[in-house]
């Protein structure tokens, strides 16, 4: 299939770029009419059928669909990202590689919130308010901690400690990547609850992205997720 | 990626074809190098790490090459086949559609063995003799059996006997339709298992036009397995 | 955990057998409190949260209850169980053991509709009507064919024909018996799919034994699972 | 089943604990006699056909063993643990709790190498020698960093921050804790890839004490592990 390439900027220096895919929307319907055995026929009917197949439950159809991001995101997010477990992942490795590869430049790079939030009262998840004023300067305080975390691992490698216990300095906040390839009926699962307003920020921000893509690519299975059918 | 496309015709009526394919010989290597942080270099150096990978059990990043088929084949091959988890599948339905549309043609298909074994002394699962001379022609008593299943199910069809039910006429011997996706570090998983000499025959049959495919499409790949890689 | 021990009834010969379990109702809550990183309460407050995870979608923490059945169903009921690909399964074998063994009896054991249908005319699936008369004896004709199939293969297995060929005469309808293990999440999900009106009737009636086991040994998943949560 | 209770110690603060299990060293062959439609018979027999299947590649009668695990481990063992994606985890979380409550004391833990790993020449993932004397010392300068971080952190969390952003200041080497269930054949495949010498140190440790489980409460599967029949 032909697909629009694009490296969507996510937070700071988070990027995700869908790399591969397999399937149209169409994809689905061949797949449908095995069971009906009969023959794709005129784009109407297919259409039709593939509302049917949305809107009545049988979601098995729509993991004929295949696709492949390049994901650079916080190690917290990955952390997240990964406890879905029915796709295929590949991650860069601090234990091998030298980070700066990964952020194409002098130094390891780290996530910084643009706006602090207050712990909230009532649901402990978010927490809507932004920070009130207080004596300590969280912004500074984070930046100088974040600096002080890199320089003790570029230390530690100069001084020929193994990067395997080197990463040990780096905090979650730091950035990895990470190749992530799912099917389609798994990939509207984790959209479904990485675009809730209840997930974490900065998960949902690549969530956005991804759906970026479904659009574009599957603009007719995108229509139906937006309707609710595989919420 | 550019695939040969070619329907294996197996056993009696049996169909292979490869619908759809994501990712070449050198997939493997683009998604380890996330790993690495390194950018996919000349050939000769991906050929050497693909080779790496699968000599030392690294076999993750194997799961970003994926394929479709569709499968043609008796209903005692698609249920050992069906007990592999690890795939997508979708199947044609006898309580949907008539199965003539199956076999373009005039009545249901079945299997029916070239040649009868024995039932071995030793080894219970495989029996390597034919079978005896004895008073039964089993030849003509299965065609007998399977054509008058076929009548049965076809006679309750007429009178308007629900197609769900009277399905139950037919004997596992008879052919279905279905789809079968998955990656190529499962799909190396099912031929190691289904190529094996003392797997069923009929199913190491289909396994046999799986594996050309893979030849064909992913030669690098099949020459790794061929080595013992992937056992 | 202490478990009621009952083989139920299912159809003219199926059986449903729970055999072990794993985690009684507020295991759940036990392992929801890792991410609250608190002690197990009070019963009370035990019970709230098992009810706001089921109500939130947080059902991670039902996987850690696991049970495993014993099923005796018909082939056909078994293919449509094992699509679902997430339990672990083991099952009967008609390439190695001998059927009569299965049925305590003399005979491989086949199922017999109670009621025949008549094939819908507007939703194919489901056909609510008796089957109006005709002059076929849908009943005679069934159990002819079924004896028959069953007399052939005894013939070809007597006669020494492997046991893996001789199965081929015989019919879907004819029971196999299987070992299921499945976590609580994916038998909720299962539940889900086959207790409803639309699934097909047969594979309905072991859903709802297994129901009945959920009920006994898990009765607050099972209020919360009648509520609709895991829908 | 009767099982041993204990909790092992790990690392400097790690802990692994034995929560519950379901199925004994025979639960295989019984699982396995519903393909061969037999009786559980005498023990003689019974260990003789759990080693033929161990042998033999028929691994799936092993998924009817299930056991579940207390882990508290740093984040970066954490990380690599889940990317075996065939269990079962809940994990505390930073976002809503903390983590002196895990640590059941007055500060955040984190791991400390006892022994500084200078970076391997040869192969890069393991690093055998010491590390030579430099003029960094490493030691003060890792708990130094460490130290500190936690200060932010608790700073953060007093000053109102969110927990949510707060984590951000905590480098991959402090502790979290999370349940961990799985079946018998898919821990076996995770304990031949962390048992093995080349496995990352840290989460070999843990591999160790699950390994220790495996031995008091399944000594016959793991003796036929030990022998080889699951790599």
């Amino acid at each position: 299939m032909e697909k629009s390439v694009t490296i969507h900027s996510v937070l700071d220096w988070g990027e995700v770029e869908l790399l591969q895919a397999c399937g149209d929307d169409l994809t689905p319907v061949g797949a449908a009419r095995t069971s009906f055995a009969g023959r794709v026929g005129d784009e109407e009917r297919d259409v039709k059928l593939l509302r049917f197949l949305a809107k009545n439950g049988h979601h098995g159809p729509f993991e004929f669909i295949d696709a492949t991001w390049r994901i650079k995101a916080p190690i917290f997010v990955a952390r997240q990202w990964m406890r879905h477990r029915t796709g295929s992942y590949n991650e860069f490795s601090y234990r091998y590689a030298d980070p700066k590869k990964l952020s194409d430049g002098e130094a390891a790079q780290y996530y910084a919130p643009r706006q602090w939030k207050a712990q909230g009262t009532g649901n402990k998840q978010t927490s809507g308010s932004e920070l009130p004023g207080t004596g300590m300067d969280i912004e500074v305080a984070y930046h100088d901690s974040m600096r002080e975390a890199r320089q003790s691992y570029n230390d530690a490698i100069e001084h020929g400690v193994s990067r395997e216990q080197a990463r040990l300095f780096l905090p979650t906040s730091f950035y990895t990547q990470f190749w992530y390839k799912t099917n389609m009926r798994n990939l509207l699962h984790f959209l479904t609850l990485r675009l809730d307003e209840h997930a974490q920020e900065e998960t949902r921000m690549f969530a956005e992205a991804i759906a970026k893509d479904v659009e574009s690519n599957w603009p007719l299975v995108w229509g139906l997720f937006k309707e609710g059918h595989f919420a």
